[in-house]
């Protein structure tokens, strides 16, 4: 392809609007156009590097035994409505109603219509398992769209849907499309993580997350270079320390006027914040609820709410405390009574702490659980942070790193097929609901955070499975005759050799030429110049190195291939 | 791929809501699932078709020059108020409002938003021509759909623009896609003709259609056996007779009770109807026009719509005829005044006509144009019909075939460009709009419409080229362990050779085999069975063949291969 000829402009300065790296140079490049807020358009470079992710995957899905196929993007609302969808996606859910007035979904993702075919295709459990997957386009009302193509309105996705007669055979399928995952990203040479995670409005049981490391992602990973646990702050656990081992003491009443925070209260009584029960009100469904926790934690609302089953899991306002007649500042879950508690279970931990007293100015010392009150529910629901230490191999640091989450898989169970009637005929012919696994890899974040990992001041340094094209041939002064044929015939030769070639014929400057090979970030770049062709040689230069090599122009295309080899394409 | 494995089931009775072949057969051979009106799933064996049709298309538009690309399915609703597509498509938009209640269009067709990323990339005419095109799912709220993939809400299609600087540009490009498509179809199989045709709701100026010839489409052709002239009946010109030539006769008034229609008229005064003159009542932006015809000739309406600009054209009720001041059954142009004529241009042929008098019971004889009447507009609005003489090679007539519309094309003109400010920098450094075309092709249309034209009443014959797999390997009596290792090696040496296998290893009867074999319709069956292993043969045969040869077992793959190459796959 001659740059000349290519539909889309490079440009010379940052856009205003762009934040993240991948997004400056996507448009710099010319490789994206905004069309809406969420919404791009992709250009011919963009798109190829996007059908090159398309085929990694597709390769990969078809070698773990996926089945492709094509769902609709238009779905009767009903579908939704069967499986309470239609309100746990809220005003994500894009909708629309046709000329009979009937509500059609614009849909983010296939459980419900896939588990609807299979449910007049699975027959008996001689037909599962079955593994069936698509690469098209979701939608999603994104409250705020941002970074380019990292947090969209629209977008292009892998999405596969296991279909299993039992969790047994869900977990050997979950984990040959965690391999695959795996396979994907190292062909698109990327280092991603695999991290345990929460799994939201999909729901299910098990889910990880697949986290290409990147200081501009919005999430967060707890990561153990020890045992190389990785989880989602959302969900990571972490080795809670116990206390001290101490007898149990009496429980005491302290005056503590004014110490309203747990930092107060420490100083005030010259006790460690490990040694304070801290209590945060939240409200669901309609009430409030007591947590209580270790005075040195945060609380995780994403595990508290999980935990609770509640979606629409809040911190409580001032008013609501008041109303519910808590004292804010001195509260506990000691001598509380008709009120739902939540304790962390790192409050059984401890020995002879400081909690509220449930009235104004006053504490209580020397609190013990459970001697001291009872909790409706004990678990883990704190919020782990740096330097936390890992509850896997015990006695690690872990680590909080950013990362951009470029893929997600879930264990759904039977939930979808409970609720939408997707039975098979078991061996002992009982109608069984099929078990169900989704793995989601979204194409365009991918290709957003690959450029996230793999880029530096000047431009994008693509890894060659995923670039447009492989070489950038820049021809200087093209118009000369001798240099527009030289080029012409490199490119040629380049090409029928099956290396992809991006000729910049334009009558633009060296420093142009060099700038825009730089931007576009090419594995590799060939200068043709009439002093390269009077000597002979071709410049070659990787994108990721800073030196070029000189070549007998007649090895430059062997030196070119065994350059692309080595780099992964 | 193992049939066993193969997700989607055949049916053994022909589904009842089908009526057409092409739907009735994917149905019953498991390639498709209705998920509501006019949207389906392509489950995996039509999605491999669609694919290789999809691959087809992308190296035709590729080798014409194309650029592939990706526009967004939502746009914003202003572009296509700028316009004026909002209210050309109507209806058949969808639409929808997002969470901060603005609306966007799920696009059924992406001219507003190509011209827009071209305003930005467009630059100087050095820049141009350009040919861009995308595959993708487009989405139209049909009134009507039908005929399983024939007519659909969402489907997914090949959309080509291109942009040049004048008309000279765009016929060149036009041209040549034309010849893309041609290309197309002869790889896919199909006998397809290039029609002439209206370019509705897409506007412009030249339009053609690719018509797959079947007695099942909605569309009607009248095709020139003669000179190969064919257009849509829509647009189709024919030759006119002239009447005989006969000195102009004296105006007069005859008594003529009763006669209502032309038949009656013609009867009354025993003239034939080619010497009557036709007139029918039309509504259009409030008011009735009134066209004449000669009375042998029907009106066509999207013609006559067309010549005046009038999508909302309609027949005028019996009442607005009436409140008009029109004498239904007597009426003509001849003195009528204050009202809008149109004559087709057959009126102006004839001599001595006889026409209404516009009052009751009376009609005029001897009436000419222009001697007697004067006209708004004189124009070609009349409908070709079977055995109509050819225009172009005057003197073949004209048969008209049914069919369906497989591919359009359309010279759109600056139109565009001039609505959304897409211009490029002449030479003369002015700034002009940009000349487009554009070039659509459905995808599922296409599998359907391929499966219209082949098949018989057993099932699919499809064309090697864009059939799922090659090879429909039938295992008889495959519980026996000496016929499953035949099968599964013959299976594997023919996958080695390239051979794609579709492995029909399910412990079912011979019939049903057989049966699913010819349904499913690959072009070549391979029959392994205990006797013709004893036998130390292969039974091959062509779907499209009612013989079966066997081949030494060592020859197979070499006669499979060259069965499928004279398939022209």
């Amino acid at each position: 392809m001659r740059l000349s000829k290519l539909f889309g402009r490079t440009l010379r300065e940052d856009p205003s609007e762009a934040e993240l790296a991948s997004h400056r140079l996507m448009l710099r490049a010319g490789m994206i156009h905004q069309v809406g807020s969420g919404i791009y358009g992709y250009l011919p470079l963009a798109w190829r590097s996007l059908r090159k992710i398309e085929q990694i995957i597709r390769e990969e899905m078809d070698a773990a035994g996926g089945q492709e196929m094509r769902l609709s993007v238009l779905q009767p609302r009903e579908l939704w409505d069967a499986t309470g969808r239609t309100e746990a996606f809220g005003s994500d859910l894009f909708t629309l109603k046709d000329r009979r007035e009937r509500t059609l979904v614009v849909a983010p993702t296939h459980e419900e219509e896939l588990a609807t075919i299979v449910r007049g295709n699975a027959g008996s459990y001689r037909d599962l398992p079955k593994l069936l997957y698509q690469i098209h386009t979701k939608f999603r009302d994104e409250p705020r769209p941002r970074g380019g193509l990292i947090r969209v309105r629209e977008f292009d996705m892998k999405d596969a849907y296991s279909f299993d007669i039992d969790e047994s055979g869900l977990n050997r399928i979950y984990d040959r499309m965690v391999e695959a995952y795996g396979a994907i990203y190292r062909r698109a040479g990327l280092n991603v993580i695999r991290a345990e995670a929460d799994s939201g409005a999909i729901g299910g049981k098990d889910s990880h997350e697949f986290i290409l490391l990147a200081e501009s992602g919005e999430d967060k990973i707890m990561l153990c270079d020890g045992c190389g646990y990785a989880a989602n702050t959302e969900r990571a656990a972490f080795a809670k320390s116990p206390g001290p081992e101490e007898d149990l003491a009496e429980l005491g009443e302290v005056h503590t006027p004014g110490a309203r925070t747990i930092d107060d209260i420490a100083q005030m009584l010259s006790v460690p914040t490990e040694k304070t029960i801290k209590a945060v009100f939240y409200h669901s469904g309609g009430s409030v609820i007591v947590v209580a926790i270790r005075g040195d934690l945060e609380v995780n609302e994403v595990k508290l709410a999980r935990e609770l089953g509640a979606p629409d899991l809040r911190l409580a306002t001032p008013e609501e405390v008041r109303e519910a007649g808590l004292v804010a500042g001195s509260a506990s879950p000691v001598g509380l009574s008709g009120r739902r508690v939540i304790v962390d279970d790192s409050v059984g931990l401890g020995r002879n702490l400081v909690a509220g007293a449930n009235r104004e100015d006053y504490h209580l010392i020397n609190v013990n659980y459970p001697r001291d009150f009872e909790a409706d529910v004990v678990a883990d629901i704190a919020l782990a942070r740096q330097g936390d230490e890992c509850r896997s191999c015990e006695g690690s640091a872990m680590n909080e790193r950013r990362g951009i989450e470029v893929g997600h898989v879930f264990k759904l169970g039977t939930g979808y097929g409970e609720a939408l009637g997707a039975v098979f005929s078991a061996e002992d012919g009982s109608q069984v609901p099929v078990t169900m696994g989704c793995y989601g890899i979204g194409l365009g974040r991918l290709l957003a955070a690959a450029i996230e990992q793999h880029h530096d001041e000047r431009g994008i340094i693509f890894p060659a499975s995923i670039a447009p094209y492989h070489l950038h041939l820049v021809a200087l002064n093209s118009n000369r005759p001798e240099v527009a044929a030289a080029a012409d015939g490199l490119a040629a030769e380049m090409e029928a050799a099956g290396v992809e070639v991006l000729h910049d014929d334009r009558p633009e400057s060296v420093g142009v030429k060099l700038n825009d090979a730089d931007l576009i970030g090419l594995p590799v770049r060939a200068v043709v110049s009439p002093r390269n062709i009077a000597n002979g040689i071709v410049e070659l230069k990787l994108r990721s190195d800073s030196e070029a090599v000189s070549v007998p122009a007649a090895d430059a295309v062997g030196r070119v291939r065994a350059m692309l080899a080595e780099q992964g394409s």
